[in-house]
């Protein structure tokens, strides 16, 4: 089979899971949906996670505004996912890129989150370098927090630390490597976080 | 920056976030914890996500038994992780590679598990073509479940799921393409599972 080189598409995808460690879960899950405009990104969920795509900016206004909305139930919230662009088995469609650039989620309440992040720039036989430097990024960024096997640790306040993967994001990616792949875990209101025992 | 070129570590790292949908989940994994035989592995948790580092047959069993344990409370499970072997940025420690082959966990209960995963081979430019043909694999497994923006479903008995994953990531790396990263969700006793309505 030959290698596929194509994936100039400008559609940002994040197929993610929330978790809220709750016997109400449903109901925590179901609020943080209503209370967030989910109006500029496609949207699916099945009973394993659920995808948004469009725009790179309102994909992450959403992701943001729904850890938000989630979080001040004050449970414990956990949410894992990926981000990705420039797939070249991607499909066109379900994408939204027609909608107005202003951002629909504006909330700019404060929440600590401690969270995890890897970047795998595919076919980009530099790819080494791009991470390294990416981790530097969140130094200068006052957000990167510890190193880790497979992962890097971000944490701060939710507005900086999805600022700082919005911009990783851009910044790791070429018009000759554009497919990008940036994983994500977060933990919020965690037991480990209470008293300033920040890890 | 010169690229780095080395990744023939034989040392397989699991980093991954189990999350029990219950107010009692510190319990619940706590258990599962301590009914996991985790003697063979590596391990280190901190207040995002658990690592497990080792020989890749022991690594799986391990994640496999953490997972049927928790999902023995009958409380919905969640678990989100990636697999990683061959990073050039590894470390050589933490990796338990001297222990005897023999599995520690060899518990046969039968639990249904409901699952996507992506497959990320690093530095490939033939990449896409080993996607393609993992997904052809599960589907002569038996366990492929649906095509999706970013992952493929993957589901049935956990034995067969696991089966599947950890041939799967032995078969999309080679010598020449060692560095190979496989990201896992899965959902079980999941209120969407109930009464066979398998997605």
């Amino acid at each position: 089979m030959e290698p596929i080189f194509c994936g100039t598409s400008p559609i940002v995808g994040f197929r993610f899971s929330m978790h809220p460690m709750s016997d109400n879960f449903i109901r925590i899950l179901k609020t943080a949906l209503a209370e967030t405009d989910t109006s500029n990104v496609w949207m699916q969920t099945d009973d394993v996670s659920t995808v948004i795509r469009g725009k790179q900016h309102h994909v992450f206004n959403v992701a943001k505004a729904l850890v938000l909305h989630a979080a001040k139930t004050k449970e414990h919230i956990a949410l894992s996912g990926t981000f990705s662009i420039g797939c070249p088995g991607d499909s066109a469609g379900d994408n939204y890129l027609e909608v107005e650039d202003e951002l629909a989620n504006t909330d700019p309440a404060s929440q600590y989150v401690s969270s995890q992040f890897a970047l795998y720039p595919m076919n980009n036989p530099d790819y080494m370098a791009v991470i390294y430097r990416e981790v530097e990024r969140a130094k200068a960024h006052g957000v990167w927090n510890d190193s880790m096997h497979y992962a890097s640790g971000i944490h701060g306040d939710i507005h900086e630390v999805f600022k700082f993967y919005e911009e990783s994001f851009t910044q790791a990616r070429t018009d000759e490597h554009p497919h990008l792949v940036m994983t994500v875990s977060m933990s919020i209101n965690s037991p480990s976080h209470i008293g300033g025992q920040h890890a």
